[in-house]
C-alpha cells in the first residue's frame, strides 16, 4: 500500500499570532515552549515590513509538556500580553465543525464530503443547507442533515434569520459557501468574521460578481480560475485564500469554460478549506497570510 | 445558472483515420463528406513528417447528409482503399461501455463515478470489477454491479480467466484501472488492445513500477506527476495519453505526496477517458495523437 | 548536439480564412491544393457556432505545387469569392520585419533580442523606437538603429507623428510594445490595426491600466499573471494572444512581484510574437483563434 | 515606475542551521539573538521526523546588534557546540563570486548574464569556462574573462588540472554548469562540495544522461521538464535544488521540444541560482531543504 498514514499523532498545540512587530518575539514564544520542555513541530513566522507587523504559527509536542493543557492559554497569555499579542491556541484532538451551504451544483459539495468521509480531513459536517431540495438525496447516501430554507428577493432577511437559527443549532466553527449562489447579507457575515469560506469561479479580482464564465468567454481570455476566499460585507472582495487557474483556448465554448472551471473550483475550494483546519490561516488588512 | 449544456445536438459521425502520408488526403475526405452535403464540425489532422504518417480526424453533422447511416461505412471504405487507410467511424449516439477495475484506493472510482452520475460523460459502466470486496458499499450507492475477483500471486491466471469472462457477460468497450495496482497479463491485454486505461501515480517514465510515491520522496523531486496509459504486455510503458504534474516540497511526507498525488491522478485518469470516450486519441509507436 | 534544426526547409505557403460557416469549405480549399498537386503540412480550422463563422489555416509544401508562385492569390481568389472568404497568404521566404517600442524596462526587449539572434525567430528588427535614452547602449550592442523620440503630455501628439513617420521609413510588418509604458492614441492604432502587439503587466482583464503589480499586491491576490494583445483605441482591452500566471504568496512584497513579474513577462510577450510571426493568429469580435 | 528597490538595505546576517532535533533548538538560535539586540527578518526552520534531522534559517538585521560581526561566529560556536550543530553564517554585504562553464548553448549564459547586470542578482562572475570559443564574443560584450580549456577523452584529466588551476586563480565561492554537456569527474566535484548546479534538460530521474529530448520525444511523453541539481559524483544523481515543466503535444518535434525546453531550462537554472546565492539551500541525504 501506498498511503501510510499516521495512526494516533501525539497530542500538539498550535499558536497563531499577530502583534506590532519588535525584537524577541520569536524568542519569547519559542524560551515559552522549550522552558516547559515542549517539543516545537512547526514554526513559521513573517514581517510585512510595510505594515510592521508580526505573524507566527508554532505548533508543538504536548507529550511531555509541563504546563497543563487547560493552563496553557492563561500562562501563554502572561508572554502575550506585554507584546499586544492578538493570539488564539488549537490543540489538535479538537475536530471543528464545519457547515456547508449549496444551491444546485454538486461538485464542490462531492468533492467536499469525499474528502471528508475518506479521512483526508478531521471534521464534523453537522448539517447542509440549501435554497433548494436538489442536494438533499447526496446529504441523505452521506447521512448528514440537510436543511432546506427558500430564498428570494423578498425573503431574503427572513431566510438569513431562518439560516442563522439553524447555525445556533448545529454550532458550527466554519461556514463554506460550496457554489451557494446567493449575495450573504453583511448583517449575516458579521456573525462569522473570517470563518465563511466562498469559491468564486474566476480569478479575482477579474470577473467578479454574476456569470464569470460567461465574461471570461466574451473577454476570450486564454486562462480561466477560481478563488476562494472569507466572506466579508463587499461582494467576491474579501481576503483571498488560494486561487488557481486552468488553460483554454478559442475551441472552448461556455459550456466547456464552466465544466473545466469545476475542477478548478473543487481543488481549490479543497486547498482553502484545508488550510483554515489546519489552522494556517491568518487574515489582516483584507489579504491573508499562509503558513502552508 | 452557468452552465447551458446542449440539449439533443444533432446526430453526428465521427472519422479517426492513419495511413501513409501522401498528397490528397484531405481533399478526399472532406470531398466526401461535402459532395453527400455533410457539414464538418470539426477537422483535425498531423503528419509525422519522420515516419511519414498522416493522422485525421473529423466530425460531421448527419442531420443533411445523402449516404444512409448504415451505408457510410461501405462507402467511406471505396474512398479508404486506394490510400491504405486504417479508420474507424463512430456515431454521437452511440453510448460507450465502460468497466472499472478497483482495489482498495476509492479516489479515482469516486471520481469517475461522480462524473458518470453528473452527466458530464456519456457513457455507460456496466460492472465494476476488484480483487477486493472494499469499494462494493460505494457502487451500491450509485447501483452498479460489483464483481469480486479475488487474485494472488498463485491464482493469477485463473482470476484473469474470471475476470475476461466477466468482461464476456459485460460487453466493454473500454476498460479503466482506476487504481488497480494488479499487473495485467499479456494475454489478457490481448484481449483489449489500446482499450484498457491505467492510472499510474508518477510522472512516466520516471518512477514506473511500484511505490512511485516512496521513490519520489527518496530522491527529492520537486515535483510529482501521475501518467495516464494504455496497458501494454510492458509495466507502465504503454502510449501516455495524459501526465499533469503537482509541486511539492522538503515540508511533504511520503504520505503528503500520497494525498495531494490523488488529486492529480483523478484529474490525468479523467482527462484520459474523456479523449477516449470522445474518440480523439490515436496509438502509433507507443504513442498517441490527441485531437483535443 | 541536442538541436538539430532544419537547413533550408522547402518553400511552404500559408492561407489564413475566415468567412461565414457553410458546407463544403475545406474541400474547396483542399481540393484547390491538392488539385495542382500540393501536399499539405498543416491544417487546422474552427468553427465558432454561436457566431456560425469559419477560421481556417493551411500550409502547403509549394516544390511541386503547379501553380506559380505570383499566380497563387489570383487564382485562390477565384475560390475564395464565391464563399465571400476573407483572407491572406504568406510565403516561408517572406522574413517579416518588427520594430520595438521600449521605455526604460530591459527585460522584454533582450529576450527579444536574444530569439532574434540566435536564430529562434525569423525576422528582422529594422528599427528600436524609445522614449528614452536608456536602451541606447543595448540596442548598440546588437546593431540596431535605435530611435529616441521623447514624450510628455503636451507633446503626444507630434511624438506620434515623429514616430509615424520613423515607421513609414523602417516598414515594420509588426510593432511591439516591449513595455513601452505609453499610451497610444486611437489615431496611431489606426494605422497599424491588429499588427501591434502590446504585454501588459497583470492577467487581464484584472488590473488593466497603471501600477497592476502594486494593485494586486494591495489585493493579496495568490497568483499573478501577464497578458500580451493586440493594441485597440480602448487600453489594455484589445484581442488577448497569450496570457500566463506565476504564483505568489504573503512573503512577495511589490519589488517581488515585479522580479518574478518580469520572467512571465517576457515569456507571454514572446510567445504571442511567435504566433504572429507564424501567422498563427486569427482576430475577430475582439478576440484571437490561436492556430497553434 | 513599477520597480522600487530596496537602496542600501541594512546589514543582515544569515545562520544556517542543522543538527540532531531535540527541544530547545529554536529558543537558543533565538535567544542569542534577540538577547545582543538583534531583530529577526525572516526565520525558517524543518524537522526531518523521518532522520530526526534539524534545520534553521534565520536571517537578522545587525544594525544595533551588539556582538561585533567579527565576533559572531565565536560567540555563536558557543551556542552551536552542545547541540552539535553544522552551521554557516553570511553577511548580506559579501558579494558571492560565481565562475560559469558553458559549451555552445548559450540561452542559459545569456540568462544568467542579464540577470547579473540588470541588477536582479548580486553576484560576481569573475570568469566563464568554456571547451569552445562560441561564446567568447557574448562573454566580451559584457567585459567578463572567458578562457578556453578544449577537453576530449584522452585529455579530460589535465583539462580538469587546468580548469582547476583557472578556478583557484579567479576563486569562485560557486561554480554553474550553464548546459556545460560534459561529464565532471569525481575528482573535481570533490573540491566544490555542494558548491557546483548543474541544469539537466530533463524531469529527474527521468532521462538522466544524454539526449533527453529526443528520449522523451521517443517515449512520447505530454511534459518535459528541467531540474538544477548539485554535481555529485554520480551523473545526473545529485541533490535537486528546482524543477519545473512545460507540457508539448504531438506535433512538437524534437527540434521543438528543444527550443521549448530552453525557457523552461533557463528559469529553473536561474531559480536554483538564487536559492543557492540567498543562502536558502541546505543539503542533506542527497536532498535539500529550501527555505523560500
Amino acid at each position: 500500500m501506498d498511503a501510510p498514514s499516521l495512526i494516533n499523532p501525539p497530542l500538539a498545540a498550535t499558536l497563531l499570532i499577530s502583534c506590532p512587530d519588535r525584537k524577541g518575539l520569536v524568542a519569547a514564544v519559542t524560551d515559552f515552549i522549550s522552558r516547559h520542555n515542549g517539543n516545537i513541530l512547526q514554526l513559521d513566522q513573517h514581517v510585512d515590513t510595510q505594515e510592521n507587523v508580526f505573524f507566527m504559527r508554532v505548533e508543538w509536542d504536548l507529550e511531555n509538556f509541563q504546563v497543563k493543557r487547560e493552563d496553557i492559554a492563561t500562562r501563554f497569555g502572561e508572554i502575550a500580553a506585554p507584546f499586544e499579542m492578538t493570539w488564539q491556541i488549537h490543540f489538535s484532538d479538537q475536530i471543528p465543525r464545519m457547515a456547508i451551504f449549496v444551491s444546485k451544483e454538486s461538485h464542490c459539495l462531492y468533492d467536499i464530503l469525499y474528502r471528508q468521509q475518506s479521512g483526508e480531513w478531521k471534521v464534523e459536517i453537522p448539517v447542509i443547507i440549501s435554497n433548494h431540495p436538489d442536494m438533499g438525496e447526496l446529504a441523505a447516501k452521506f447521512g448528514i442533515p440537510y436543511r432546506v430554507v427558500p430564498i428570494n428577493k423578498d425573503t431574503k432577511a427572513e431566510a438569513e434569520q431562518a439560516q442563522l437559527a439553524l447555525l445556533d443549532e448545529f454550532k458550527p466553527d466554519l461556514i463554506v459557501l460550496a457554489r451557494y449562489m446567493q449575495i450573504i447579507s453583511e448583517n449575516f457575515v458579521s456573525h462569522y468574521p473570517n470563518s465563511i469560506i466562498n469559491i468564486h469561479h474566476s480569478f479575482l479580482p477579474a470577473f467578479a460578481g454574476a456569470k464569470p464564465y460567461h465574461r471570461a468567454h466574451g473577454r476570450g481570455v486564454k486562462i480561466i480560475g477560481a478563488s476562494s476566499h472569507y466572506v466579508t460585507a463587499e461582494l467576491d472582495a474579501g481576503p483571498i485564500i488560494e486561487q488557481d487557474i486552468m488553460r483554454v483556448n478559442h475551441r472552448d465554448s461556455v459550456a466547456d469554460l464552466v465544466r473545466k472551471g469545476k475542477d478548478v473550483e473543487k481543488l481549490v475550494l479543497s486547498r482553502a478549506i484545508r488550510y483554515h483546519l489546519n489552522h494556517q490561516v491568518l487574515v489582516y488588512n483584507n489579504k491573508t497570510v499562509i503558513f502552508a
